[in-house]
């Protein structure tokens, strides 16, 4: 039997991602036909192929295309000068009069048309693609009024139009309360579950909700009521939780069924319990940790011993994170929370893709997936923890192509 | 009066670095002849030019060519597979089974003629070209034999004639007691201060001389020998000093009038008060503090008090810092030292210059310096310091080419 394949990836090394460990193949082909993996395994095994195209890979590793599972990229503006302001000593009164914190991305947001969403965002996006980025996934939360939000939305998908990637957008209106609705949180929820987010869904604009659970941000009842909204819709959710304090909002969020809990500095053994019964992924994310100087760890032993799928992000974002480097975040995952190197890897394909509901396509290199592959120069997978600001990817694959 | 010049960058904003700030001008031109600046400054100020070529960059911000004044870029294989076993939970006496910690690069090194050296210290040098550097200090050191430390240094110097970056060799044959010489590190000094020194400086094969001075390194008595015989030769110093304890090497730098002292963690008011005598400047390295999380700081206030210059560096090295980007290095300053913006673009131009005595020939830009320039697509200098994993390099400049 010959196997008729549009292009054929020979002598490589591949980091599957299937099992628990990295599955790793020594001598290893791919095969792929109309953009998915064909056969992906050790050449000894592989049936004869009829590629119209072959590739060398000289050795090289093979990892599944990788995957950001939370980011805020499209936003208006940056918050440099308030960074600067920070260091150089002001308060954060003195920030926020001159126009600092999330407000100020707010206002550059609204002030911003889709198109120059679109262009602020690209050289972000090209950044991570750089590193052998597949798939990311892109929040709204910066508009906080119907149109800013939707428009926020339209330019997320417009970015999987621009460029090879996957975009999977997710409707974070109940991000922070915008002043028009200040000191009336519930009737933002309101609006937003009873006309904002119909709307969104109608247009098939969000492939999940999100929603920021947290002293700063919307209380456990708002959450559940948003949460509950969305399900409603036929939308997955997930949840900003346990960031800054402990609401339980991981152990709502698995409740309804969450994708993923994401942050999880204060989450605690109940919470844990629930997400591992849900089945719900910790996406873990150390950009954020690293750059607000945060000390307090996620409970990495407990979601290990538990068996919560451990995904790792960006977060990309102009307030806490604004990273833009997958390789990064999991030198950050080893160096700051001590995961393995493997499950750095497995972090930002395998289970970033159950974190997104993505675990039938995408996350590991098998038969039936999207062909979307990074080759890498390096002699063994450690090597893209280990190293800081060192970029060795030969090539990136996407859907075949 | 006409001022003839080879090339003339126009239209552009200047972070110029004189001063005690970043200089800055906000209609600034730039020209140069005979790869040096002829003129920078305002355009207002400016005299007519007759140049050979002009560049409109449009805005955009220019500062002096980056300078990392502390790596060990050269050196054989790397120490990912330690990286990846300490992850895994190994004990240090596991991992030196396994032939880990610094004697493996020594013997990896050993091991690579020199034109394995350079091929693979090519792709690490690249990563720093690409961000903007400009001229880049190396230390030997993984050699820890004559043969393998002048090896070494020629693979350095090589690596300046490969591309176009200015290379400053420093010799660091004190870095480590070799297997040879184990329980006689007064015996290996002797070598180093009678036979290996004076090969390498009548070869001119190192611009500097560094050592380790440090509990596992070698003792203040040791290091004061070496300091002494590279000042006899001729050759500046400077030290790694203050790293893991305080052993009071700062102070012994300064009373040789070193270039400076690296690293600091462990510095009292003693030793910042006699670099501050020497003109000593106070080498700053986050990623190795930030990759063997150090939880010590170095003492920024005192430091800043005492008007010691504050140059920051990648520390390029397979074991503890395996970073090649000083854009992440200002990141690290910022968010791990609390140093202002301007302190961290001082530290990889005007103060890292200084770190090597070249204040009169780089790190600003200033009419008579070599016309070393990176040009950046970014709204404000504080861009460079806040984004991770982000490279906004425009164009690079080297020597007016
Ligand atoms: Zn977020
Ligand atoms: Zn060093």
């Amino acid at each position: 039997m010959t196997m008729i394949c549009d292009r054929l990836w020979t002598n490589a090394r591949l980091a599957t991602m299937t099992g628990t460990g990295i599955g790793a193949v020594e001598d290893g082909v791919i095969a792929a036909r109309d953009g998915r993996i064909a056969y992906a395994g050790s050449r000894a095994d592989a049936p004869a192929f009829a590629p119209v195209e072959t590739i060398d890979c000289a050795g090289r590793w093979i990892t599944p295309g990788l995957i950001d599972c939370h980011t805020h990229l499209i936003h208006g503006g940056d918050r440099a000068a308030e960074f600067e302001l920070r260091l150089a000593g002001a308060s954060y009164e003195e920030i926020a009069r001159a126009g600092g914190g999330i407000v100020s991305t707010m206002r550059a947001t609204r002030a911003a048309n889709e198109a120059e969403l679109v262009t602020s965002a690209l050289p972000r996006l090209d950044a991570l693609i750089a590193e052998g980025a597949a798939t990311i996934e892109v929040k709204s939360g910066y508009g906080l009024d119907p149109e800013s939000e939707l428009r926020m939305l339209r330019a997320a998908r417009q970015l999987g139009r621009e460029r090879p990637v996957r975009i999977l957008t997710t409707f974070l209106g109940a991000h922070a309360l915008p002043p028009e609705y200040a000191s009336d949180a519930d009737a933002y929820i309101a609006m937003l579950c009873d006309d904002l987010l119909p709307a969104v869904a109608a247009e098939g604009l969000a492939d999940a909700v999100d929603a920021f659970c947290e002293g700063i941000g919307f209380s456990p009842a708002q959450t559940d009521r948003l949460l509950s909204a969305a399900r409603a819709l036929g939308l997955p959710v997930k949840l900003h939780a346990e960031q800054l304090s402990n609401l339980h909002g991981a152990a709502l969020a698995a409740r309804h069924g969450a994708l993923s809990a994401d942050h999880l500095e204060y989450l605690d053994e109940d919470g844990i319990a629930a997400m591992a019964r849900a089945g719900t992924v910790a996406t873990l994310l150390p950009g954020a940790y690293y750059f607000v100087r945060e000390t307090k760890l996620p409970p990495i032993d407990g979601l290990r011993g538990a068996g919560v799928p451990i995904a790792l992000a960006t977060d990309c974002n102009p307030g806490t994170s604004p990273l833009t480097s997958l390789l990064l975040v999991m030198n950050m995952g080893a160096t700051l929370f001590r995961l393995t190197v493997d499950e750095c890897l497995a972090g930002v394909t395998r289970n970033a893709a159950r974190a997104l509901g993505l675990d039938r396509d995408i996350g590991t290199l098998e038969a039936g997936k999207h062909c979307d592959l990074a080759i890498w120069n390096i002699e063994r997978p450690a090597e893209l923890v280990y190293r800081m600001g060192y970029n060795p990817l030969h090539a990136r694959i996407w859907s075949g192509q």
